[in-house]
């Protein structure tokens, strides 16, 4: 195969472009242990005032950064509140639990979305049988549904019933500037509805390695002991963090671009007789079902042939992701090879 | 209020008959940290044989009985499936997480009980971003179903799956006994079907404290080490033990008095224009809804004026609970005050 | 062998005499899990009112009311300063790991009794790579340590530090009141030094089966909880609370009786050429060392062949404990044993 | 101050050198949670050859290899054996309890190094008070114990009891290659002794970030879902990785070097009146005690005035780290500033 290969398994995949990897080379380092990696600062920093928020923690992943806000935010014998499908209950492996030592409250939402009802509901009432409710956390976007976006209004709603229930809100936000690039929705805004907010840099930004969890700067105090406990404090880390402080600069409003190429491969897809149903599309994440004349195993083999690489997504489910590494002149190729597949 | 105060909370109020007081104060007993309470023993191996099970280990409690099976049963980063609504998960202060760092799959159940494709369903694939499904917990007759229930078929095909897929299969048995009397189901068949039951003796079978834990020989001496650090490692345990084995020989076949009483005021319930929905009445237990005219809280204020005490379970539901301190003329009592409410 | 047995093995060994089994049968009793039994009630406020403390919980071990103190003065990537023989360290399964994960300061004592000074320094300085230090426990009598007990000046220096860097200070009172018997000192001054006191009932006390946990009512409210996750939630725990009300009142002052024992023991130890050391003799407990030419499991079987049982304490260690079903013609007894032995 | 600044708090505060920092640059990468990054790879398997041991975890911190080797090799309610200034007990925040709910004990060095008689009798015999004896964990060379090596007999004497009592062995080794280096014992005899190996390669190696984790292929299988629910799944993490293989390929050997810049400083030291005493000087560690006549607060200011920085190791304690970024001119300076602290 001649062609490059077209890996839409997950915006995980993409490599630093030359100019990234530039400014991760020309990065000052110290060691970070010691808070003296003034890129790391810098990138922690820039973050927070993205969001309006006070302080920022660099960690190795997305899961450290989710894994550190819950344990921060609850204690054992309490319970956090989140849909059913979320990342933090369904692919963390089963961290909830493990780090925390906390249960779940899951809720079904609408392609993982929920609503400020749901979320009072599920308040647990003063019971010595109950966990006390000490954490929300919603995902935007959200992953299982689809790259589903949050309505500001039911965030609102949400923070409302948070605040007065004196529980603090969390947002998974490990593809959140894609939420704010779909919407429109600022940044500040997000900063002044949750206490804190975990933002994925290595995702549709294209950084190779790295989350920032941001909070109140008594919060990541606070969140610094967790982070060694965990194994994430590391040394010379400005390397990566240069990488993150670039994306931020560089590759948040290209994500208008993956979208809208997430967009025509929804298209194509629900013109396909071989597809049974497409989730609205409404950032980069495209997941739709097939119809039972094509196996999912099927498919993804005869989609390799062609070089393109996709992921099972359930019985049936595929999941396309598009991003940093995926230009117009492969998703032509992607279309060719989905409108070809019944020739 | 010269009548006696009837208890429908739960079965879990009853006093002990002099009968039962006097077994008590005749038992023999040891220190059983030392393996020495000869009452103990006997209870213990008491309740295994009855359900062909070699081992038994009496607890204070079923919340005990069923958290050290769980925890004997897995280990941190795996999961357990069991229904949304079970005891296990919702009644015990998130205890999975707390006591055995394990995540949790909750699947609805049909009055909680769920069927073996369900389980089958949530056992998860290996993938390192996934626990690994390590107990399947099942509970019959099922409190929040309203004391619901499953046919043996059913529990059958749930233990082929469990089989199959080399997962242990536990039963909260808290209500055992009035299922298999319910049914006509065998406890030896039981014992077959499931690797542990937790079987508590002071709900119907009105013993003061205590719940027993069924397993292998194997399994249950694993066990011994959890309730110590849990605390459960009591000395002269017999006298309460002697309760236990009191109720095993003489209050089983009676729960067929006590579930004919429910099936009464069920019917009584149901020709009520206040009562919204009965959920079928199958055991001891009794849950309804009201009509949005007649309050949760004005109804159980007006029948705790005519002595009567119950609980509510939910927004604008309530449980009835019938049980050896509820006798006829107390039924009668209960079915005058419930069609005179609208007087 | 026609005398009875002699069982100098634990003061956990003693049964019930008539008078306290009478006052366990006369018992008024409810349902706990409702707050609703009147005996556990008293029980708990009778022992509260002993320590000037405001309130009590009645649980069914002496580690249940350790861990659940622990659980509830501490959380994750905290430490426990305590004695490195202590009872909570060293035989409660790690439990401090397993239901709190925290971390421990293990400290070498005086026969079990830590000093101001050590105490203090093993308080952890604020630093990312250290858990928090957040309870100081100590164990008076000290097992371990043969049964020693403390000075009230000492006590009263390691709260003065507890205090001063806002650190909870526990007791295991184990054996508490052969502490405050032996001497002299006050219940009521422990009350005041300590925040929280684990009092047993089914050591030297002579209850079948019990402990509360001492502290003030805000944070005995909040270890119900912690009850009921740990399963120790008891119905009609009346029947038991009751032993121990009777203990109260009437096997305290008793406990001299015991401590005579001992004495006459370790006099009659320390004159025997096969016996190493013992430990000085403070209270009921008799820890010694046998000479080599002694072999530990020799000395036990032949005091088995004479009706009298005891504890292998470590390499060549024996521990012999005085209690309620010794009495003098038993030590009588035990000496002309020992006395015998190498005849 | 024109000097360069001279870093002796740790060795973890190196900064790539040009060629490590063209390494990095030039290294392939690939998505590391699914296991394709080249480099990763590479470096994974490169350590594993060293010590002869089958594969290799790379991690983004010592702290995550040591504990997510306890967490794999343990379980709740068991114990791990270590000196009792180890890091994994005394610096990685109470991980062993906080990720393993795993009891410790703590045995006294010398210098931090244990011996297998102390080591077989913290062995905990089987009884249900105690949790289970589930690793042994040494360090070597120790940190506290001043950069003490193991003698290799007393590794084989170790390891001779580990494998009688069937209970893994492993090993800190964050700076194992000072240990091999200053002693000439071979990583492939290390590999032969230790079922885990933790390498530390941002110390004495002088890459940026990053530790592996060694062991069997089956071990390394199990611990990669541990690092998933600790954080440590990165992305494209051949960038850090490559700075890794190039340290084992370029700058072991030249540890000599530190330890010889070691030897220097701590015959320097000796030779102060206001040193009291210094440990023996076996790698590149030298922790001496101060006179009281120097408190060390007086002495670091007075270092710090001169360029060189150095940490405070307990009271009147201090550790100087000699590593890649002192070189022979520096030493210089070192000496010039120490003799003239007094003049």
């Amino acid at each position: 195969m001649s062609l490059p290969l077209i890996d839409l398994r997950s915006d995980t995949v993409t490599r630093p472009t030359p100019a990234m990897l530039d400014a991760m080379f020309r990065a000052s380092v110290g060691d970070d242990v010691y808070d003296e990696d003034p890129t790391v600062r810098a990138l922690e920093q820039e973050a927070a005032d993205r969001f309006g928020l006070e302080a920022g923690l660099f960690c190795p992943s997305g899961t450290m950064t989710n894994q550190i806000a819950i344990k921060a935010h609850t204690e054992p014998l309490s319970e956090v509140v989140c849909e059913q499908t979320s990342h933090i209950y369904l692919w963390e492996v089963g961290g909830i639990a493990f780090h925390s030592g906390a249960s779940v409250a899951l809720l079904p939402g609408n392609r993982g979305r929920l609503t400020a009802e749901q979320v009072e509901a599920a308040i647990r009432p003063v019971n010595i049988h109950y966990p006390t409710t000490s954490l929300i956390s919603l995902e935007n976007t959200h992953n299982r549904g689809g790259g589903s976006c949050y309505e500001l209004s039911e965030i609102e709603s949400i923070a409302e019933v948070a605040q007065r229930h004196n529980i603090p809100l969390h947002l998974d936000g490990a593809r959140v500037f894609n939420a704010l690039v779909a919407t429109g929705q600022s940044a500040k805004e997000y900063g002044r509805l949750f206490d804190t907010i975990s933002v994925c840099l290595s995702k549709g930004l294209g950084a190779p390695v790295g989350s920032v969890l941001l909070g109140s700067k008594q919060f990541i105090q606070k969140t610094k002991r967790i982070r060694k406990v965990m194994g994430g404090g590391m040394r010379q880390a400005g390397y990566i963090a240069a990488a993150g402080l670039y994306a931020l600069e560089n590759n948040v409003e290209r994500l208008a671009d993956d979208h809208a190429r997430a967009q025509r491969l929804g298209a194509t897809l629900a013109a396909q007789p071989y597809v049974a149903t497409v989730l609205p599309v409404e950032t980069n994440l495209v997941i739709f079902k097939l119809a039972d004349s094509m196996p999912a195993e099927q498919f993804l083999a005869k989609l390799e042939e062609q070089g393109i690489k996709a992921s099972s997504f359930g019985p049936q489910m595929i999941r396309f992701v598009t991003h940093l590494d995926v230009d117009d002149a492969m998703i032509e190729r992607i279309e060719t090879a989905l409108t070809g597949l019944q020739g």
